[in-house]
């Protein structure tokens, strides 16, 4: 492979995604030259995906072009920001095209859907592995931080927990009950951005759930120097789920790239009439505390003691 | 290895460079929040170096830290861009802490010596590989860009060409001569960031040497819809290179890192006293002309014919 073969993937990206005024210039120079709106911040999170540890090696690839961006949508989302910008960095073992052309028709589509231009990256030999920048625009002050969380907020998630985490179970030989409604939750997330810019101005504190809300949530509680109540009866399961009967699914699995905040009581009726416009269903799982740690309450009384690793509830 | 280990590294990381008063929100949120100064654009660059593939599995891992943020500082200085941020996404097989300490320090102190903030990022685990996205700041219209140069603009190059590659070579085994004086100009190479700053309202277009002076000088010349001349006994050369005799190294060999621009006759003069304040040679190797391509010119009269590769002039 050479040099050159990897200048024709740069001209492969170059018009992969719309045009955006804000772009002065796009792809094919030292750098990308990008106007930001003087009354805006700039958001900006990168992530990797890595071949054999974040995706299977088989993974359809024009899913992964869609994941690849929809994991950075997400920060966005929990931050409340609008996007714009992507870049790329793709190394790849070599070069096959029908696999570039559906990794790039999923990156593609999702971007567009958004408004989203590729304005750079690198292309690059090696073993599998994306790397993605996401780039978006704020209103200063409006931006959803972790760190806002009060004593008696509300804790809302957005959607179903554990559905990519019974999904990979499934695909690892774990599980052998039918997960195929649920294959989209982990090949292709949805990026809850409409959510997150409704909650600007409503929830106090707000994160993206990649990591299971155990993890994710422990992030908000720490950041604000709270604790947590959350009442296990209320985590939303899709039926697939809730049949497993473990709470490693909805609590501790990876790649629910669900939104999870809190809101102040003040505020509890304002953020019911914003979901009438947002896409997906919000609901209230418990309440932020002055105790550090969360407290998982059992449907049937008592507390949840994860001190031993996650426990079935079946 | 967990997730908790990787968390670790996020903290080790976050201190790691000094904070800037336009840094918001650093590492530690779903997102950086950035405020770019009214008056500028924003440039961005994004590159990836892959183990075994941009540098020898046991490069020395502070010089690797250096080279992994100077890359990128190289396309801010041909963009004339001065630097503000940069993120991080480092995938490595397992966590070494003491390899990764010197990787840090190496990547924090060309940071500090340029006041760049790493801002974000992502630590997986995987095969080795860094990718490292820089973010600068130019005032509009005053970017240097590879569209620019016209018919009669001298061409230039900063440095000196060919020395890293002649230590790729003899680290290879293929090359027997001592290199041991050209050693950083492969391991630490120096964004000629100052020199960048100094062609704006000068250059008339200019890139940053990565992949070869025949290679990059080509992008302009493209770009700009015109054509090169360049005189092969003004190219550049340490001894070292020089020696070797193989027109290879200086024209065609990756990882220079040096700066090549255009600069139309009127501003030469202009050109001579900007350098005053500049840290590094500057030679003229050629002229811009209207016929496509590039001719080299060999010191004894005549082309050099790159048509059956690059030929030994020793």
């Amino acid at each position: 492979m050479t040099y050159s073969e990897f200048n024709l993937i740069d001209e492969f990206l170059t018009d992969l995604t719309v045009g955006r005024d804000d772009v002065v210039l796009g792809i094919g120079d030292d750098c990308a030259l990008l106007d930001v709106a003087k009354d805006r911040l700039l958001a900006v999170s990168m992530d990797t995906l890595v071949g054999g540890v974040h995706f299977f090696a088989d993974a359809d690839p024009e899913s992964l072009g869609h994941k690849a961006l929809a994991v950075g949508l997400s920060d966005l989302a929990a931050m409340g920001a609008a996007p714009a910008w992507a870049t790329l960095a793709l190394t790849l073992p070599d070069i096959d095209k029908p696999w570039l052309r559906c990794f790039t028709t999923g990156f593609g589509r999702l971007a567009a859907r958004y408004g989203v231009q590729l304005i750079g990256g690198d292309t690059t030999r090696g073993p599998l592995s994306i790397s993605v920048q996401v780039h978006g625009l704020v209103v200063p002050g409006s931006a959803l931080r972790r760190d806002g969380a009060g004593v008696g907020d509300g804790i809302y998630v957005s959607g179903t927990l554990g559905d990519a985490g019974l999904v990979v179970r499934a695909r690892r030989g774990d599980w052998l009950g039918d997960v195929a409604p649920l294959k989209d939750r982990l090949d292709r997330p949805e990026p809850r951005l409409t959510l997150g810019r409704a909650l600007r101005g409503i929830a106090s504190a707000a994160i993206d759930i990649s990591d299971g809300l155990s993890s994710d949530l422990g992030h908000i509680l720490r950041a604000s120097g709270v604790g947590a109540a959350i009442d296990l009866s209320a985590i939303p399961q899709s039926p697939e789920v809730a049949a497993v009967g473990d709470w490693t699914l909805p609590l501790a699995s990876g790649d629910d790239y669900e939104l999870c905040f809190s809101v102040p009581p003040v505020r509890a009726d304002a953020l019911m009439k914003c979901l009438d416009h947002v896409d997906v269903e919000v609901t209230r799982i418990g309440e932020i505390a002055v105790t550090p740690g969360i407290r998982w309450c059992l449907p049937g009384g008592g507390l949840l003691d994860v001190g031993k690793g996650w426990e079935h509830f079946s």
